[in-house]
């Protein structure tokens, strides 16, 4: 199994969708986030998961950019008039992998066999996981003292809080998920980290217990590829975190930030490779004194020709 | 509090909307069955409330006699594609009740709360309860020596296994509701016993524990309204069960089988009143013969004026 890619939702979901079109299964393994995971309304949502899931299935919502393709919205109507929880839209269509989860969770099945059979029903042919089926939580803590749920703070609140910091509650007590820790021993070709957030995304992918103990020991290149271009996130709160955070909104300050917390490999770390965007070529010999090797590309994915031609660069970089 | 009306489903339901359009909230208070419950793919659903629910707040489904108004199915298509269970068919907008209603029950709320909370949010005007917060199961045994879930036969099997009994598992250890025990003891002019399935929507609400006795000591007029019209039940399984069940089916069957099982409030019993079928009136005096008052009158409900004409014969006849 030469490669495994990590990611988060719908950024790093166009990635593993263009590596899904050059690698056939038995080459290519996919772990998503976990720690967005909630229970809203007594069901049990996974929302990056679900990204991914629907992503390679092909039944994404593309003009929503989230969620399931055809999709209506009597549940949502139904329940405002009931004085429900609306502030999370929960399509009809896609209530359906909610309640199908939530029951079988209930059953007493695991999560990552759950998400098997999901991926299996709905056509999806490479091999999805959970990088753990243990509750890891994201909390968010913001700039006024306060705390949000994670859902509470990129849904409800749409990322208008200040963020000061992200904790990922139970992490220390989650185990990795049999295949996630199945991955890690079979890879054989590189880790591809998906151009997801780094602090709410690929943090807890890589803080579960043991994950980067067995990159390293391992001696697999970790390749990431920037989900910053041109100082903005293509999708989602990343840069915004980024000068909430106090760094630059900056391709280089991603790479930075990943050098400190994990390490570059030649001293030790987890990180090899990082992609970044043309728009940032004048960032290139700065993240290569950090100690990673680097390619400058196309990265913005707009055409699915984008996302197959990124995935073709990642992989012609780490071989 | 003048009447009380008891009811299972769409037969009873439908009664019970004729009362409502007679009496005022104070004059009326409604109480439901819920031996019908059951959990389905993790969610809680009440049949008989819901039915009665949706035709007070006059959303009910009157094309397919059940469910909601305007119902759209894309969560069971997405359901069938999962492979998940789809014999009982959930509605987009009707799961909103069933997902608000199990949310709260796992969040510690009781069932009557629930339901005095959604029937406010529909608009319902009158109070409908459900007649225990307990969980009660109807247990339909087969003559081929099986036993089913009630919604299994019911729905999944449409009624065709023979029937050889009925078990209300729990029934000895559930308690009436809070409102339900509070209206036996307010209620003033009369019980009503809508034309509802007497072997699984009626006998439930009169074994619970104490209400029959607490009925008889009130000294109210108990008037129940036939069923079976004609030989057959205007809707559901009543006279294929009767049939089943070695008994005629017939209007004087089903005083036969009230008198047999609850008595005659002259001897001591029960029932103090029968409405049935202008069809059935060559039986009326045999139903008197049993110790019933007798109203013979047009009780099959096709519009809402007969529904509204029902009810206000029932009043003038117990009245």
């Amino acid at each position: 199994m030469p490669y495994l890619a990590l990611t988060g939702g719908v950024g790093g979901a166009k990635l593993a969708l263009g590596l899904s079109r050059l690698l056939s299964p038995d080459a290519l393994r996919i772990v998503a986030n976990t720690a967005d995971d909630f229970v809203h309304l007594g069901l049990n949502i996974s929302p990056d998961l679900d990204t991914v899931m629907y992503t390679l299935a092909d039944i994404s919502n593309k003009d929503l950019g989230w969620g399931l393709a055809e999709e209506s919205w009597q549940f949502m109507e139904a329940m405002e008039r009931l004085g429900g929880e609306t502030w999370f839209r929960l399509g009809d269509r896609d209530l359906a992998t909610h309640i199908y989860r939530s029951h079988w969770l209930a059953e007493g099945k695991q999560l990552d066999e759950i998400t098997e059979d999901l991926c299996r029903k709905l056509g999806v042919r490479h091999s999805l996981f959970p990088m753990t089926n243990d509750r890891v939580s994201t909390r968010v803590n913001l700039k006024d003292g306060g705390q949000l749920s994670f859902q509470h703070y990129f849904v409800r609140d749409r990322c208008l809080p200040e963020v000061s910091g992200f904790e990922f509650a139970e992490i220390e007590r989650a185990k990795a998920s049999r295949p996630f820790l199945e991955a890690l021993e079979e890879v054989t070709g590189a880790i591809i980290i998906c151009p997801s957030n780094p602090f709410v995304s690929v943090a807890p992918l890589l803080q579960l217990p043991g994950v980067v103990e067995r990159i390293r020991q391992s001696d697999i290149p970790v390749v990431a590829v920037s989900p910053i271009v041109g100082g903005q996130a293509i999708k989602g709160p990343a840069a915004k975190m980024m000068a909430e955070l106090g760094m630059p909104r900056t391709a280089l300050a991603v790479a930075a930030h990943y050098a400190d917390c994990y390490g570059v490999r030649h001293q030790g770390g987890l990180f090899t490779h990082f992609v970044m965007d043309q728009q940032d070529i004048a960032q290139e010999a700065a993240v290569r004194q950090l100690g990673f090797k680097t390619r400058v590309t196309q990265t913005i994915m707009q055409t699915l020709e984008d996302r197959v031609e990124l995935a073709r660069q990642v992989l012609a970089f780490v071989d």
